[in-house]
């Protein structure tokens, strides 16, 4: 997306808020939607959800096995402990080797329009197969996953039983399609902003409503709208003026690496914001280390504007009513290693 | 202990197993117990074991922020997913440094007489301190942890909870003991083998039960006896034949280091084996990655004795039916970091 639509689209987006700026939640409605009013079997594209696919998903999520050095799982870095994310500001893999951006939440993230800070993987399943080879990663093969799963009889027959109609169930393709299905139940409803946007006036005071007011008007929904409080669209980082090294780096390109053009520089997915307070650092830099550190930046280099600290404090108030009931998972019990199971490298 | 008085107590040991041979039952009875026969609030000391202070302690269990990284947690090396410990044979810490010997699981350690493979805590509290701050663990301080801790007003308040009587709640030594308590719970009753102590003969199969005769018989059980079927005494490892650098280190001189007595080289506390089919790799070195490798160098080195693949087989069988009910714990969610707490390094 060019710059120019960039600007126009949220040139539109804004001028309805600022017209009906005295009703509130109508003027919310129209940006934002509750977790719980979109389907995510809807979304989930070629993946029947099933049970015993999130459940087989949910132990594959927690597996080190799948990493070279079988100490390493997905929730290593998206930890569902701490908003869905691991402390950052970058991730910590295979060899102490540390990864190049800040690792994005899995909370919430089948609502994304597509996975990774630069959107190269459309979902989540094309997503979880990136990180288990990625060498600064977990730095394994899909030949070695598959033969992990195999070694053991457990897995072989959830594998059967989540995938009932496949000839060869155990694969690196259902590992990721198992994993898909978990994280698709990952999404955390009844933030107070939902009850809100429900109809309890209550359930946010005047301070975070008045942070909503200004997170709409100033411009913030310009891009981060939607079920997810953002995450569906791509804009540069740097619309109204380009941070220095200390915000961003000036080599990681974004978006522009995936499409070859350079008008996606330093374009990436908009950060979604549903459970923020939970993860700092934030960026895709994991460079700011406060909500209120990390408005401040984006209202001067996406909006152009300085807030006063009042505003700012309303809008992290805001940003506060976002975090929603955290997934409630009972820790998986997973199968025992065999004699043929690969060991760790 | 001088291996002159451990030779003596093995033979005190067996001698009433041989003599009541025709009843298995009786003579298991006489020197294993039941898990849930074992009341735990009797074995920890110096801790009153509560309910808040368990909660707290399994969040502090799962919290990788008490390392220095942010992503090391008591978890990452015993992880409750595979048998309470990770993949071996040797931990991975701070840095991708990898530790000296085998993590030991935590399940049912509540039972051991100490902790580390060498004795040299006294007990869960005082292990718990050791690897957050071992360079080549968590390679955290005290200090450091305090302040992590105290930078999070829900840690705060949950300590205040755990310890209403103390008059500084938010401590290096109430994380120790809170740690303790949850990790008191990790017991896993229910065990076949348990089962069958309790009366009821379906519980175990006729190869099983060939494997638990043997494993009296041949002697295993002169040191892998009590609640957790060893964990209750020092022994050197090679009390038949020194094994040679395949199967251990010859620079780990094991209990000697802490009790300064070389008589104590390469003694170690005897492996506790419940759940032990859920945990290879085996030993202090983690050598050996089958039950069947395992059960032929204990009984060659520490028995003299050279078994027959059926015999093998049917201990392997029996030690199987220590696998007793795996904790089912919802996985915390855990307080969100301010801008107070210390970022990773």
């Amino acid at each position: 997306m060019s710059r120019l639509r960039i600007a126009s689209t949220s040139a539109m987006l804004l001028f309805p808020l600022m017209a009906h700026a005295g009703d509130l939640r109508a003027d919310a409605t129209a940006v934002f939607k509750t977790v719980d009013s979109v389907n995510v079997s809807s979304i989930v594209k070629n993946n029947e959800l099933t049970p015993a696919k999130a459940e087989l998903g949910k132990k594959l999520f927690f597996e080190p096995r799948l990493s070279k050095s079988q100490v390493i799982s997905c929730n290593s870095c998206h930890n569902l402990a701490t908003g869905g994310v691991d402390a950052g500001p970058l991730s910590i893999g295979h060899g102490w080797a540390k990864g190049g951006r800040r690792a994005p939440t899995v909370l919430n993230a089948v609502f994304n329009i597509a996975q990774f800070w630069d959107g190269r993987a459309v979902d989540l399943k094309a997503q979880a197969k990136g990180p288990v080879q990625a060498d600064v990663e977990m730095n394994n093969t899909p030949a070695a996953v598959e033969a992990t799963l195999r070694s053991m009889p457990a897995y072989v027959a959830e594998f059967r039983a989540a995938f009932p109609n496949d000839a060869n169930p155990v694969s690196f393709d259902n590992m990721a399609n198992a994993i898909e299905a978990f994280e698709a139940t990952l999404t955390t409803p009844n933030a107070k902003f939902d009850k809100f946007l429900k109809g309890d006036d209550s359930a946010m005071n005047e301070v975070e409503k008045k942070g909503l007011r200004l997170f709409m008007d100033k411009g913030c929904a310009g891009c981060h709208n939607g079920v997810n409080v953002g995450g569906n669209s791509y804009q540069p980082f740097g619309v109204a003026q380009k941070p220095g090294p200390e915000v961003i780096s000036q080599t990681d390109k974004g978006r522009s690496k995936i499409t070859g053009n350079a008008a996606d520089d330093f374009v990436f997915r908009v950060a979604p914001l549903r459970n923020v307070a939970l993860h700092a650092p934030y960026f895709h830099s994991g460079s700011a280390w406060t909500l209120e550190d990390a408005v401040a930046i984006m209202a001067k280099d996406q909006l152009g504007q300085t807030l006063s600290a009042d505003e700012t404090g309303a809008i992290v108030a805001f940003l506060g009513t976002l975090t929603g009931d955290q997934p409630k998972v009972q820790y998986p019990i997973l199968p025992a290693r065999t004699k043929d199971t690969p060991r760790p490298q």
